[in-house]
């Protein structure tokens, strides 16, 4: 996609050191025109790292001005050294910005355990805030700033005309590994320039990452960083969002959200296939989301799928002990789009056809399908590989 | 090891053509000379195969006389041929011993989906029943028969002086892979020569069960065929085990079923290391559990492990998502012996010296203290390393 930044908001990503390549982005600021609605939602990690304390503290607001984030230092398990620093990077990017010490958001994802270096970080802002602009160049240095064992950078957008106004909705996102529900070292920065109440912010977010970053994983680590952020300028129109047009915002945040939320496994560390999961036909969408987050997060499962072997034992064994009570003679699957088990039973297929399928495409599709009721979740998570355990036994995070 | 078969059990290990590798024994028959008491626990897993669906109904019983395993074949997901294939390998082996059709149990492990092959089972069966002995040969043949993927066969056993009669205990275990609480595709069956009641013996391997193979895991799967089976010939004694007499039984099982639950994870899939998860200082027994084996379930920190990584970082962030309740900032956690995180913060520690002890000892021992009361628990794991996955990318279970 083209990124178009929504109005009334200047983006600029720069190297300030912190990650080892100078050459790569490591601090990014997110700075709104005039003070801003925002809305947070973060970790359910007991062990959450400074920042999330910060935000979840100043969140949902409607004077936001800044959003300061780094990658390449999570300043988690850092103590009361790490809130000090926390408060001090966001008193920093505030000041930058002729802004309120309290008018300012933080975000940090990488190494956990390490303090942050503040020079670096005060030196970050300080280059950031004159780079500040609203054109593509902008915003993408900004999606490149959050990222760490990323592959690429994550972005998404959209508009939609409400009330004979436009109405743009741009988002960012990072995270590849220590990904798993709720939320994961994902961070994401979702701007628009609607007009909303904090409240109306608030349950828009809390809604659309339900059905989006909460249903992704990798290896189903729950980081101490995970945060989503969104941020309501109002540049596009007077008065708040209401009716049918808050309804057709939040179904666009929601296609925004998933489709940032997908890159995530899609970029899984060493990841050769992007996985979907839909569970239907279960007694409520609960019992659908534990099922596929039980096969979503199976070793076994996700090292068949990395051989391209369907391998239907594992995932059905999966889903039977997800703790989610069916009748195991109910249940049937499909792999990329081929019946392989029907009510609890093995069917004849040409699995030399299906593996063919898994093999050509990057994506794999499961199926499963009870007989409880008329509930469903779709999860994504990505496979196995030799890759992902390569990368983080030698990675430390 | 040397393993002495309890009095009142004659056993056999053979290859009846199951495995791909035909000089690998893959049927195993345990044989008691008269009616027995005979003890089970099984799967939690709401898919469970077709011998556990047996089972499941004959135990427990003061009246068996076989069992019979086959390896190379879960008989798992089979619907009803299944269920009819179990019974019939239950009355082949029966009839084989000039038993009664309904004196026998069975226990299946291997690729999941196919139909047993009934002819070659029936032709083990007898071949098997032709071969039965109590030397340690004998042992080791029919331990032998039980595995799958695993590097080698698994035994323990223990002689306990009681009432001036000596008892003698003795079992075998499989496991290597799709290993997780509640147990995995593990199977053991563990012979005494005590006389028991069947609700004493039912209920001494339930406990024993909760402190050994419920508490191991590999990946974290849990299988569809796990079965633990004690069978009591009564031969060394008179009178059903009772008081001080029963109490030293049951600590002795409870030794037994720990060493060989230790080997599953030691033998896992690929592994480096076993790991030894100490949690202590919580509330209760089940909240140290749920930190266990959370902890032991992260695959970032069974990575980080197989790297020699002393990242304790993935260690502490895993426990704080495991669900319980804690104070972070009284949260400590030692490695190999070593303090790296203190009361919420990090410690200096020399991470050269920590990490040449991960890479000198296969054991890697965490030990996470808490300040929420005084239970503990302990688990086992293996390391997550680049074999693991390219085993299972390539073996169909």
């Amino acid at each position: 996609m083209t990124a178009s930044v929504p109005q009334g908001f200047r983006l600029a990503g720069v190297s300030c050191g912190i990650k080892q390549d100078s050459s790569r982005e490591d601090l990014t600021l997110i700075v709104a025109d005039a003070p801003s609605v925002a809305a947070g939602v973060y970790t359910q990690n007991l062990v959450y790292a400074a920042p999330v304390a910060v935000d979840r503290e100043r969140t949902p607001s409607d004077k936001m001005r800044v959003v300061a984030v780094n990658s390449g230092n999570a300043n988690a398990c850092t103590g009361q050294r790490g809130m000090e620093d926390a408060l001090e990077m966001a008193r920093l990017a505030a000041e930058a910005c002729d802004a309120e010490p309290d008018q300012s958001l933080v975000m940090s994802t990488g190494i956990i355990g390490d303090f942050l270096p503040m020079d670096k970080i005060a030196a970050g802002i300080r280059s950031a805030a004159e780079r500040l602009g609203n054109d593509e160049d902008a915003f993408l240095s900004a999606a490149r700033g959050i990222i760490t064992t990323d592959k690429s950078h994550k972005i998404a957008g959209r508009s939609i005309e409400v009330a004979g106004q436009t109405i743009r909705i741009a988002g960012m996102a990072k995270g590849a590994g220590m990904i798993g529900p709720k939320m994961a070292t994902m961070l994401a920065a979702v701007m628009t320039d609607a007009r909303m109440t904090p409240a109306d912010a608030q349950a828009a977010l809390v809604a659309a990452v339900d059905d989006s970053f909460n249903c992704i994983s990798v290896e189903g680590h729950m980081s101490t960083n995970d945060t989503v952020l969104l941020l309501a300028s109002g540049a596009a129109c007077s008065e708040p969002l209401a009716g049918d047009a808050l309804s057709a915002f939040r179904t666009a945040l929601r296609e925004v959200c998933i489709e940032l939320a997908r890159q995530i496994p899609d970029d899984g560390e060493g990841a050769s296939h992007l996985i979907t999961i839909d569970v239907c036909g279960t007694a409520t969408r609960d019992d659908a989301f534990s099922i596929a987050k039980t096969v979503a997060n199976s070793n076994l499962v996700k090292t068949g799928i990395s051989g391209n072997d369907p391998n239907w034992g594992r995932i059905v064994c999966a889903a039977g002990y997800s703790g989610v009570q069916f009748d195991p003679n109910r249940l049937s699957l499909r792999l990329n789009g081929t019946l392989l088990y029907r009510d609890g039973a093995p069917v004849e297929f040409d699995a030399t056809s299906v593996s063919h399928s898994m093999q050509e495409n990057r994506e794999t599709h499961i199926i499963l399908e009870l007989a409880e009721g008329d509930a469903s979740a779709r999860f994504w998570t990505s496979d196995l590989t030799v890759d992902y355990v390569r990368f983080n036994s030698d990675y430390h995070t």
